[in-house]
């Protein structure tokens, strides 16, 4: 384990046995650069919001203070407002997931952002050693979630259709074999992030089928499945299944993550403890960032905006995808998105992604690297390249650059034999950061 | 232990050991009625938003997203943007914690309210057994958070001065007698919630040297030092100590609770380990929210504004204080905020303040049981009395209410003998939807 074993901290011997391996990446350092307007960056997980009709976002949100300023200015409860969970629950039945399926405003716990519904899911289910199944790669801040939990992530492999149903046997047979107990599956099915993969119809029944019969809950992460680009996704796992399923969901993707709206439907004998979670962690969600949503969820045409954010992510898809076929080096490969924000790459054999970083930097372009997606170090050939931040042009011109550098890295190979490889892989959690949050966007002089 | 015992709940089994006691109180569906607008609230946290310019508010929030949505309503980073750390720094040098003592940007980090900066330090240092030394009665949020945290509370008695000192030393022997391990000491030294009382400038001293010698690092909680009513408070903890200070703030109470900004200035080593631990649980503080006080802090005159809520709240505590010694039973006591939101009372000996409560919602009048304050059951005669939220009229009503209910106990139990008492107090944690956030406030018809 790489980490800061020389710097002078006096708090060392008092800190909680979770704190352990909380170290900050050497990559975050890097990533400062990343920010600037100079480089390309294909890292984040930033949505366009600059698509947005600026100008009647600013004057709704003007008016929450204006009109209803006693409310939307004051403290809330817990579980967030009522008229926000009714809007979520019409948000969901859309995508299949209504009141035939139990799904209620009284279940639906409001969270800040998405990444708090799974660190509550976390902080309920999971006792240090409890084991976590999920896709490999999967979404680095479930890893930290998971990590800050002392829970073990055990990983099962994907493929163009998704997790593979067979490889997900194995895993909670190799778990019960080692004398672990699975808490949970976390997974992504739709659009997932790294990878751009979506299970696909047949395996989402098989899925449920195998969890049921291991007696594993499932949790569904789902932020992207309104972001399809080839007509709709596969109705999600929580449309299939009334319990034993909890829905994540997050406005981050399909409105604006500056708000930090997100929210959990949870079983109904679990909500209730959610929400006491919940608030002994920020006693309650925002009431005007709550107040934001509800107002833009009823007064402005957001199936419109949603259907803007899919044709500009598209048209970026596109303009990765074809870039990475022109430029890209032979023996790499790439996944084929139809939805999302997201492409997972792979590297020629015997690249390093995380090595590259620096000269890719150096070269004004920046993804992020695939080993803070693995709880166990894989992903040094992969890297995540993200489509929806930048304008196609720069895009090209990222892929250009990107290139470029992997064309280096093999020719370096050929020479040297096996190029540098870094040091074991950074304890994921410190890859939130860089790899969701940051670098800060910059304004996009393309558009 | 009460609760609900017979639910039909199949996650039972599956639950992780911290959530085993996170049971909901009867009291918060009491509480739904205390929304009631006949209903009058001494219960809640909640500051009188309503005195703020709502107009002008309005106008600069809406500016927000016009001119600067492309980063108002993206992510951010982890620890909170520059610029309102830097706004936190001129904030805090007004009470004398400044560059020299060693207060910067770079060791600020956001949270989501005062909550989460009490979660984050809670998950830093607290494994399951450890204790917290804190007053008695303290934050109900802290008890949350540090119950959440599987830590153990040891209670140190205060007087009007604050903390005594001496109590202090005794708790921190009696823990190292019982072989534990005091990670650190909890504080509100300055009108503290929920007692009202302040903790005297020759104390501080006291309590700090004490700490140090005890090895004991120090959480100062100081969300209420500006609202002075009777001159400046004495300087914070921090503001007397480079090291082994964590000092804890927030928004809430100087703008508005809506937003849920709070910051925790971290000793150095720390804040990198803090950030890394936020990320985890939230990814990163909202952006809009941060822009909205730093804006609010750069552009609107918030110094006048804080001065208008002391002149306010001052006003609704004479209000209170007045009509308490006017009305109430001989035999019931009461504490004298210098500042603050709260007043702490004492019932006539023999009376359940937990016990009144559905009397006391029945002739329409909230307050928050003493119980919810204590980890250990105590506080069954004491209720805490909240006065910046209602008018002065509303507060005399208010009162006028809860004596004739605390009349009519008396009277009970002069016939019965000792009135009804409630079963063992409710696990903490869960008062806190009660005692901060809720009931949801209403508009008071009386300003």
């Amino acid at each position: 384990m790489t980490g800061s074993g020389t710097t002078l901290d006096d708090y060392t011997d008092r800190y909680a046995q979770r704190v352990r391996g909380m170290t900050a990446s050497e990559i975050r350092a890097l990533f400062a650069v990343a920010s600037r307007p100079e480089v390309v960056s294909l890292a984040g997980g930033a949505p366009y919001v600059s698509a947005l009709p600026l100008d009647a976002v600013g004057e709704m949100l003007g008016r929450l203070a204006l009109d209803h300023g006693a409310t939307t200015l004051q403290y809330g409860i817990g579980q967030g407002t009522l008229e926000l969970r009714e809007r979520i629950c019409e948000v969901m039945a859309l995508s299949g997931i209504d009141g035939d399926l139990g799904a209620s405003p009284e279940d639906v716990v409001v969270t800040v952002g998405g990444q708090q519904a799974l660190d509550l899911v976390a902080r309920l289910f999971l006792d240090p050693g409890d084991v976590v199944i999920a896709e490999g790669p999967t979404y680095v801040g479930a890893l930290g979630a998971f990590q800050a939990a002392q829970a073990e992530v055990v990983h099962v492999a994907m493929d163009d259709d998704g997790l593979i149903p067979e490889a997900l046997e194995a895993a909670i047979t190799q778990v019960a074999a080692a004398g672990k107990r699975a808490k949970f599956l976390y997974t992504i099915p739709t659009y997932q992030n790294p990878a751009g993969v979506t299970l696909s119809e047949p395996r989402r029944e098989r899925v449920l089928e195998i969890c049921e019969r291991a007696g594993l809950l499932v949790v569904e992460d789902d932020p992207y499945g309104q972001l399809g680009f080839e007509g709709d996704a596969p109705a999600p796992l929580r449309a299939r299944r009334r319990d034993g399923v909890f829905y994540l969901s997050t406005f981050s993707k399909t409105f604006a993550p500056g708000f930090r709206v997100g929210w959990v439907l949870a079983p109904h004998a679990v909500r209730e403890k959610l929400v006491i979670a919940s608030e002994a962690q920020i006693l309650c969600p925002s009431a005007y960032a709550q107040a934001a949503v509800t107002a833009y969820l009823t007064s402005m045409p957001w199936r419109e905006q949603l259907k803007s954010y899919r044709e500009i992510y598209r048209d970026r898809r596109d303009a990765l995808l074809d870039s990475l076929t022109q430029l890209m080096p032979e023996g790499s490969h790439w996944t084929r998105p139809a939805g999302g924000l997201f492409v997972w790459a792979t590297l020629p054999d015997g690249l390093d992604a995380k090595a590259m970083v620096p000269r890719a930097l150096s070269a004004r372009v920046a993804y992020v690297p695939g080993t803070g997606f693995y709880a166990d170090g894989d992903g040094t050939a992969n890297l995540r390249l993200n489509f929806s931040f930048s304008a196609p042009d720069r895009i090209r011109e990222g892929v250009r650059r990107l290139a470029s550098v992997v064309e280096q890295e093999l020719s370096m190979r050929s020479v040297f034999g096996a190029v540098h490889r870094g040091g074991a892989p950074d304890d994921p959690v410190t890859l939130l950061d860089v790899a969701e949050a940051g670098p800060p966007p910059q304004p996009e002089s393309g558009r």
